[in-house]
């Protein structure tokens, strides 16, 4: 925990424990990357995976992003478990759990880093993939970018339970929780998808 | 569109159409809000409400990015529709809705305004939830803070359909999409929830 990651509003929804902070970068298949241009904050969805202690992001070498190398990066990591109901308009909240990362990205020179990298995110967003697909060629590979930004500085921030109830007294509003979650839904195969060849075995049957 | 917010990856993918932004910003019941401290990008979950040509957040006065009123902040907004599984790794993708709003948000000083607004972000997020729970008093109004940030500069940029495939022959990998939805649960309701209160129509039944 550094100055800058201090979660300053409801500090008691706040940890700082790598453990927790890994958990919902590996669990959450998109990120949201944060850059400035000419002083800008600009916010991209992006897919991102992670290696012990880097969160690897990839892109075109012509995508803006890129040319953002070395400067302060942020990378914002959200998921939503509910929509909090109270009985007082003021009460009602999310369920979340979310991570920040701030830090310096760097581009990855190193063909094997490069590869050691695409493969993480790969396998993060669809498991079994880069195996089962065909891999990246030596221009495939030049033809894409990746960044590489160290685990630093960074803060988890999560709420989970009931909705707060400040003395309502007897006024006849339902209060809890409504859950929300992401699912996958049944594979689609392309026109071109050759027959024989199974959907991944976590997408949900047909 | 404005030459920061032209989209250089993939143009075929942008659009500028209000009415695409306005379905995205009205779907979508959370935001990632970009803003700079200290040049250092910062980007954290929120919600929203747009009320005409504003989209509203608000937040604790305490917060910090109530104080970033009146300077650059950026809004993201993005709703994941599938995975994109290809024949090789290069075409794998993502089939999604992504909005990027540019501009400078402002204080929201007026009373009638910022109960508009609130009353936008509560419908937005929890449909109904202002009439059938307790109105904010003048102390909780005085204690949330609202920005409003005007629809000016801002993109859309989306991919449906098939993965890619760049000629792959007989490759033997499965190619399709894996729908990607978010869904509510079943409500929960709290301990204290009133008898007889029945939860919101649109959350799924128990």
């Amino acid at each position: 925990m550094t100055d800058r990651t201090r979660v300053r509003r409801k500090p008691e929804r706040a940890s700082y424990e790598r453990a927790e902070l890994d958990a919902i970068l590996d669990e959450a298949r998109w990120c949201h990357l944060g850059l400035v241009r000419d002083g800008q904050p600009v916010v991209l969805p992006t897919i991102h995976g992670r290696l012990g202690d880097v969160v690897y992001l990839h892109g075109s070498p012509a995508a803006g992003f890129v040319r953002h190398a070395g400067e302060p990066v942020c990378v914002s990591v959200t998921l939503v478990d509910a929509l909090v109901l109270a009985r007082a308009v003021r009460n009602h909240s999310m369920n979340y759990r979310s991570a920040l990362l701030l830090g310096h990205a760097a581009l990855v020179t190193d063909d094997a880093e490069k590869l050691a990298a695409l493969e993480a995110v790969t396998e993060h967003v669809t498991p079994g993939r880069w195996s089962e697909s065909r891999p990246p060629t030596d221009v495939e590979l030049r033809g894409t970018a990746v960044l590489a930004l160290p685990i630093g500085e960074f803060s988890v921030k999560r709420r989970s339970g009931p909705p707060g109830d400040d003395g309502e007294g007897d006024f006849p509003a339902w209060a809890g929780i409504v859950p929300v979650t992401t699912v996958l839904g049944t594979p689609e195969p392309a026109a071109f998808s050759p027959p024989g060849c199974p959907p991944p075995s976590w997408a949900p049957p047909s």
